[in-house]
């Protein structure tokens, strides 16, 4: 029924306040976030219908997943088991020369265990326009792998666009394994969300700039759209953060925003969820702005989700300054 | 019994922790601010008596605003009563590129109902040496103007000297209900804090530089002197502040302060104090320095409210550095 | 679509920690709440489908209430808009002999402006089994009135069943009129929950006991059941909470827990949750015992929102014990 | 100027949140309170002008104590000065089997250097009505002893009535050193505040119950009035209080309220503070039970202070109930 | 080198502030906490050096759990590894009829994989007069059984007392798998702490009372000693609090105290710590009044170690009352 | 027993959160830190064995100091006494162009009541490597400067190489003071941490840069090796850090790394921990590279203590980028 569906993993973030260490924590601030549940969040907050499929513990932290989901707008097709656990990553707020990190504690999640059949594609796809997923869920498990697949393939069957941002996380699997599985999924794919250095590891796919790179990627996987995060981190607390993207064989770029940064993570995510935006609305140099517009802005609220407004993205790109609004 | 009267509202003012959207919120820290009632605290802390006059609602909310105004230095003169509320507003504090917000709730506050003749002006302004007063107060409710403008007749009377910041409020009254009953009011002024698109959406009055356009606005006004706040705002946590004014024809500056951003509110109102002090002790210039350095220290503090010492002004303006004090 | 429909207003709870005093108050915890939506929670909760159809601010703290609705498992049917305000309440816990307290600042919320037409019942109807409002909203303004009258109207057309809390609120109308309002309201009502001092006060109908009082009731007003929450309050942190109702002419009773209080707020509420869900399955006192296990927990929970599972309901009922759960 | 006027050290409070030991802090609460404020703040949420003189050091623990008193609606008549410190002390909050207890670091205080002809007693007696101060006050050091011995001389001088809590402490002097010199103190005293154990350790004064002790005491010193609290201990967190008095040859009794404690700390000095002002008011049997109702509900509220209403005491003895108060 | 050896697991301790359900939690406070651990802090807190042997990931939250440890005074003799995790537990705390909950996550932790031949014993006992050990080790994983038989014989070879908490785990392994282990490992155990239920569902043994209970466990597995915790828990917050001991064929009991809860996990280690205390010096009784007393405090302490002192417990053993300790 | 023996006073940190300004504080947040603890911490962190001599109240305060030495690694040799207090110092964290400042309150604290004689030096220092102390040490009190000298006097005969930061703190003693009485010391010294200010304001050593500083350094006082910190401070939350030191007639530098200031305390006391462990492996270098790295993580880190990794400090050296370490 939703017009946007998405399928990955969401895991309670615990983070000490205040640029602690974990060993000093005393306490830990409780959010949620995972990339697909994050792009999800981005669209529902841009006025579109999202659900995000998952599968989680039937205890109080499956269901605090749940309802987070739920309260930022996007419908949970959440799957309660008795198999497995939630995943937790642990995050260390760093300032300069110190780089923020993460500690996660995901291993054998309710998801890792996923099976094909156990979601009815058809069903859930049913009215959808669009299907997201990133290289993070196939790295989890090789039955994540093959249901995502099965998602793909259930999605073009379904005449459903799909992204995939590749995302790739070395702690979960190598180059090599990352490389022959994206690979695989990605001629499944419309949109694809990725870095240069990531196309190089994973795919050996080398080029002068941005628009050559893509360029070979839609040549070798039959993409349509290939788009990225283009940053500059200078410091921990400040960075510059715009897109870059490619299609029907133009480069396509955006504003550099200078951001003050309270909570980077998600900003990618964000990005995504404008660019799917604007691409349901066939309007890629529009999904472009407003993806960069949310993701910038991203930056400067706590947690993975885009708490933003439409109304608050459209007076960024309208260059609106930054006294205090009354 | 006070050097220093003042007259206006003050609200709850509650925000978010750490640059949490309002959505957000689970927990608000409580303030209390209000443009007269900081100018106020400013002169209090400069060590001169000072008195505040409102209207609040007979209630913990009411009594919480009148404490605190007490706890920071000021005598309240405030009338409870069991007509109207207690004015609120909500602030979210933004990092570049999302500039902070306000959302207020302060309609049918206890001072809108405030009436001529319920303060006794007179007596209130025995002894004492200022009044003054900002272009919120007017804009509350047509009662509230009338309150204001028997304020100012009532200084004018008993010799007290006045002055009124323009502080234009979109939110309350439109630009040409501010121009008329503004530009009525500051018949009465001696000392104006204004900014330049004010002056001129008010009042139509340009010119090449603050220079001219203060000494239009003495002109056509009667005024002795203006002056106003000099901010550049290249991020929201970093800005430069510093101050301008115009008097006896001769346009005085300060520096420039670059100032690292805890809470800007009130850093307007931290500036007229410093002014007034300086005023009253006959020195121009050192009230727009002493002003300029408590609003560029206000911005390094937490609310609306100027909690600086003398002695830390006078050690700004003398150049201390930014080491550790031991 | 949903099988609950609820319709009233919730408003931001503020609160500050640790049994302060507002007056003391430096931070405030956040929470929402309203009667409906608790009850609309309650049933979520138990595993039935809810909705909740209300008015609010299209700003922050309005999408705030319509996000924490979501996020405990409630579908928000919440016409977002300009007019109005967010209702707000100020809670201060108590203790012996302190009785916690409540400052209303709801005047003038948007769903005050509510007005016979907003909304399309028969849609919001399809498919339901009940509907559910308190007294409280239709002493919001008169128009609130006019829509609960519509609504109560509507359901009866579409063969829903309907309950109503009587809660009468002197705050917001006189016995007088809540008397003329809520009798003419009765009439479209199956279950009603009330206090034997509200029926006194309100109907002038008194009795020997609950049983005589309720039977009054539903000959008055063509009730089927009545039922009303048990309670004594010997101290703040200690009450016994159980219940009582009178269904085909027979008197009904739950076992009394005793309670120690972190939060009462929403107990009631949540024993109309139970008891709806045990009407729905056809059995009165199934649902009195699971509404009042239901509202004894809520006691023990932070917030208005009875955040309790079926299964710890259902053990309860069956007696597990104190000592620590693993 | 003002009618009340009390002398004393008062600390700055700091205490572990929600029962944690003070190893275990990470964070401390700050409140305010000494003896003596405490009870100037109840007098002055009665409604009386109250006037508390003490001194302490320029800096910015010395202005948070004054900052707290004017926020509690006292004024204070505080000399700052450059020698000795704010007094701290560190509390524990415990719970059956374990006591709260209170771990001082008073020594050196601004106060304990005080010395006679510091305060101009006869200009600040000037108009008042009372003037109270406790045993701890003279406990502090020799020159504080002869400071109190000033005061009581100018205010019986100025014939203002005068009590003194007897307020024995252990850590400070011995019983022979307290014995002595407050049974010179009480030669200067209209009404004394004392607890049996207090009255037979310091003047060896013993009886069958509290009319015989207080008479003993009336007769030895010249009292006027003696009263106490009443009060058992079963548990941490559950006390009853009351208070009893002995006034023109008859014993006074009050209700025995059931507390729930919060913070017990200031409850006696509420007591004081309520009595003084029946005194005041020629009732002392009204005195004791506002002193028994304000003390009582003290307990229910963090911190030393009284945040207590006028209002809420008439409520409780005339006996409100514990249900919420909307 | 220390007097007392430890064996087990400890794990980060995560519970939402404030009683609320880890559904609604926003922020989670962070103890440590392990059977184990907490009985080597208590002995430390006695006065007597103690070292806790574990497993732990090498990552900043096996640090965090070794620092705190060491800051309760114990020595953490702790491998840190590369396989596995650090083991977590979300703790909900209850208030009638809610019963307090932990939702544990220690599956696949650093200690489960531990190996016999890991830690040397024979140094480790070197020295040492006593070991200690609880039922929860030898569940977490085979080879931890193991490890725990190496150990207990390597005690007793190297002379050493050993202690065995029996603390049965329903949830890491069945009653039978846990009566056949415990079974062997007792026969090298002279004291034993055990609850006459878990004496039944584990070995069958049954009795009129616990004398007759302790007698057959200690024929059966060659004890010399057996003790257990006498508690009521009438309420959530309230419980009675003793300890009952059987020794050279005499029954020993202790105060029953009643306790007002803050937290009372780590109470029947506290016993554990005052009884091996007792036994060291000679004293079965003052061990289990020790014990009694220390867990009695414990209750009231935030987490799961007892930070008390000894004089604390000498003072509740002497009966000091339950007014404010100055 | 340890490697690492320092010497000197820790206190208790207490410090508002969020930039608040004491006078505003309701909570301080309790850290410990103290030049020679933060030093030994630092070389604990590195992987030695660090041991810190100090003097403290035997209460929970001196207890709590105790406690966090243990946590961060360092082991205690704690004299726990009855005379004296536990020092205290109340931070305000600043911005730009407010200062952050301390207030401190240490006097009369255990420490400054030492004897000669106290501590054994010569068992304290049998097998250890290395000797700091700062000239915070024998500034406390006359006794505290003949304990220093007496355990320098130890160290070089026990032949332990040893170190001292100058670190002149003018509240404590005036320069001519600390000009003799370090002097006198610094004959005992090897490696001198200094400013070229505090160079010239105690011995009156200046030149044309540090080089020619250190020289003269090493030549009056025979000292081997001279280093400082390079600290440049446009703002408050933004300094450069780095280091400079002289050596066998040569100097060396480090890079200088921009940081964004979280907390800078303890920044050159982990400076003087990484060069005392290079030092200690005969690499000055390495070891300036290594403290100079250790103190710029430090001012990302919240309280004095150097919570930091030496696989962490590898990275800054070799230069890992300030993304997010996944």
């Amino acid at each position: 029924m939703a017009e946007i569906i998405t399928f990955g993993e969401a895991m309670v973030r615990l983070a000490p306040p205040h640029f602690q260490r974990i060993e000093q924590a005393r306490q830990l601030d409780v959010e949620v976030g995972g990339a697909e549940l994050n792009t999800a969040v981005g669209l529902a907050r841009l006025g579109r219908s999202a659900a995000w499929v998952s599968r989680l513990p039937d205890n109080p932290l499956g269901r605090l997943v749940a309802n987070r989901a739920r309260e930022a707008g996007v419908e949970p097709l959440v799957k309660f088991v008795d198999d497995g656990r939630c995943g937790v990553y642990f995050l260390e707020f760093g300032a300069a020369p110190r780089a923020s990190s993460i500690l996660y504690d995901r291993k054998d999640s309710s998801i890792s265990r996923v099976s094909p059949g156990e979601f009815d594609w058809p069903t859930i796809f049913a009215g959808a326009k669009w299907f997201h997923v990133t290289g993070i869920t196939p790295a989890i498990s090789p039955s994540a792998t093959a249901v995502t697949d099965e998602a793909l393939r259930a999605a073009k069957a379904a005449g459903v666009g799909t992204s995939i941002d590749l995302n790739y996380r070395s702690k979960l699997w190598t180059r090599e394994e990352a490389g022959r599985t994206m690979g695989e999924l990605l001629t499944r794919c419309d949109l694809l969300l990725a870095s240069e250095p990531d196309a190089e590891h994973l795919f050996g796919v080398t080029g002068r700039d941005f628009a050559e790179v893509a360029k070979k990627l839609i040549d070798r996987f039959g993409l349509k759209m290939v788009a990225g995060v283009r940053r500059a981190t200078p410091l921990v607390w400040r960075n510059t953060f715009g897109a870059v993207g490619f299609f029907e064989n133009k480069l396509f770029t955006t504003a550099d925003y200078e951001v003050e940064i309270v909570d980077r993570l998600g900003a990618g995510d964000a990005l995504a969820a404008g660019l799917i935006d604007g691409v349901l609305a066939g309007d890629f140099q529009r999904g472009l702005d407003v993806g960069a517009a949310m993701g910038a802005i991203k930056h400067t609220i706590p947690g993975d989700l885009p708490w933003v407004t439409r109304e608050e993205i459209d007076e960024l790109l309208t260059g609106h300054g930054l006294r205090i609004r009354r």
